[in-house]
């Protein structure tokens, strides 16, 4: 299976917090980064996400946003 | 200076490539993993990004999806 | 696999539109509605997205506006 | 009224999930497709979204993803 | 008809770049304060977008970062 | 420090609310033009987000859409 989002990083889930409505989910990509990601309370349960998990984040390129100092 | 934006990783310019109205600009963020992001073709003049920057990508939270394998 | 993504809908592959760095895809989803999304040019190139292929539109709930008449 | 968006698909709500701040819509598109939204519980208040309501999807086409097996 | 999207500003097209696929719209919704959408080239097509246009600029709560000094 | 969005408006917090994971803030950008943003709870947390602080909207111009009437 492919996708089209030009951006796939390979990580492992560091925390869950659930809402009633969204959760976000934590991913450590690579010590010491982590990304954040905010998914619907439902993704979570139905993927059965829970710490320790391997997974993939997903990005589309046109949500990418650039910052020069 | 502070984002909302839950998602910061730095990194290097390797390659841009300008359309009349939109370009694509791609970023080592740690070898071998390169991100590819979308932005205007103004955007890229406007800072003027060039090959070897070193640049913050920056992602909301929303705009992460989940693969679980 | 399993995606985060909250909306997933198979079609078929009307018409591809590729710009110099975007480009425009047409899906049927069914009879007569038909979905257009836009991705980079590379992503249609790595799929090697054609008319007539099946394929699956993945939206991520947060994506989705409504609109009341 | 036109709305730039490419994509506007009409349904009818079939359930509703109100959080503190963000809200889940369901929206059969045609049996059996349904499409999550989530939008801001004060969106689903002021349009007075209910179950049974007419509703249009809209969606832009740099949302969408596509996803080839 | 209503919207869900929180966020919908009056203003007055200024410029339009089209590119093959993508276009830019330049809208000014106050004086010096203008906006930037990117839009495909189809919706300028469609809805008949031209310089002086009076046109409102619509954007999901979800998509708005905010910086801090 | 520049970033590559097109779309930086100033403006003045009015209002927050949290939720469990996700907050909207509302940021007056010129009277009586109101924004409502959504974002983390965490990023509200992070920033120290309150009442009364100057602020600046950020938005990508791929997540504009326009509506004429």
């Amino acid at each position: 299976m492919q996708i089209s989002a030009r951006n796939k990083i390979e990580g492992t889930i560091k925390g869950i917090q659930k809402g009633e409505v969204a959760s976000t989910v934590k991913i450590e990509i690579s010590k010491p980064t982590t990304m954040t990601s905010m998914v619907t309370k439902e993704a979570v349960e139905e993927l059965g996400l829970k710490e320790g998990d391997k997974i993939t984040v997903v990005i589309k390129a046109s949500e990418i946003l650039l910052l020069k100092e």
